[in-house]
């Protein structure tokens, strides 16, 4: 018997249903039973990550000692950003499976020692540290480019995953790779709905995917 | 502010995540804060719902109970045939949209009164009771279609939702329409994994996007 999952989401909606989508997809399953019990709180309406930290870190800690009185037993955020504040979610004393560290252990793994991040400001300053304590350099995107990439998850936020963010995704993970970068990371699991392998010239890492296929290592 | 909704999930675990998708693209949103809050329990372990009917009561009622403790508002189960215990599922307290009554009430919405359903046998038993007391007759799927159908629905849950599956199911639909019906209910939420409007002659009534558009509709 697998145990169960709790899952801190929301942050957006449609990323945090793809990748309970990308749990399942991972799973070897020949029926319902096979797959792993999730408990899931999407909650939209967390506090600003940034702006609003405190009241983030509160309404995070709260959700996650509920997940817990509710029967989950390992916890994760498909939520590269709101990893700022692991600590509130760890605070429930449940495993808690840290999608920047996951992520920074997949993306080094085949010699990659710089490495591009597609990520929000936030998300980039927890990748800029564990990559660098992990003995790799961080290239970040620039100037106007930062702008770009927030558009693009605005737009997933939105509903738009269509050819315009895109193309923008595409042409922002060839930036970063124009710039040296031997792998380039997914570090917004809004990424993976708009950017996959196959569009990076480089090895891609996507942080929704080393997340989900963790959980069910751990979980199954 | 709308109303938190609790969901109870995993019957089976595509169909759940599909469902939560198809609540988010009938909200309107332009960004992460206008999408409902959604309490999910995605348990693919129920107890087979008519093998160990007692046990899938109990469970789907403590499922419900927790959700309640959690936060939920509202409770829905994006699961035709495991409305048998809906009673248990009531027993919360909690408002519980009927996935059954709703469907019913928008498959004659047109004027159809013969009307196909495709369902397992215990969801067909409870669109039979539905459809006669609102003064509709249910067509039947009849002899081998019967276990067709199910080995469709199987398919689902193994994973498998290409042209085989999908052609049975298209194969199925027009049974139905071939003996009269003026409308076809998909009342299985793995059915729309398959199945589309397009796919069928008649209006096609898939129980899965009534029951997200009742949810956006009353917790939105």
């Amino acid at each position: 018997m697998g145990k169960v999952l709790g899952v801190l989401g929301g942050m957006g909606p449609a990323a945090t249903v793809a990748f309970l989508a990308r749990v399942q997809a991972l799973t070897p399953a020949e029926g319902d039973d096979d797959h792993i019990r999730m408990l899931i709180d999407l909650n939209p309406q967390v506090p600003h990550r940034h702006t609003r930290a405190v009241e983030a870190g509160e309404t995070l800690g709260r959700m996650a000692a509920s997940l817990r009185d509710a029967g989950a037993e390992i916890l994760c955020m498909p939520c590269n950003t709101a990893h700022a504040h692991a600590d509130a979610i760890r605070a429930a004393g449940l495993p808690f499976i840290d999608i920047i560290a996951e992520t920074t252990r997949a993306a080094k793994a085949d010699g990659a020692r710089r490495i591009g991040v597609l990520a929000t400001p936030g998300g980039e300053a927890l990748y800029a540290t564990a990559l660098e304590a992990s003995g790799c350099e961080i290239v970040r995107l620039e100037g106007e480019d930062r702008a770009a990439f927030m558009e693009a998850v605005f737009a997933v936020k939105r509903g738009d995953v269509g050819e315009g963010p895109r193309g923008v995704m595409r042409r922002l993970a060839a930036a970063l790779v124009a710039r040296g970068s031997q792998g380039v990371i997914g570090g917004c699991t809004e990424v993976p709905l708009l950017l996959g392998p196959d569009d990076v010239a480089v090895p891609f890492t996507d942080s929704a995917e080393v997340l989900a296929a963790r959980c069910v290592t751990l979980c199954g």
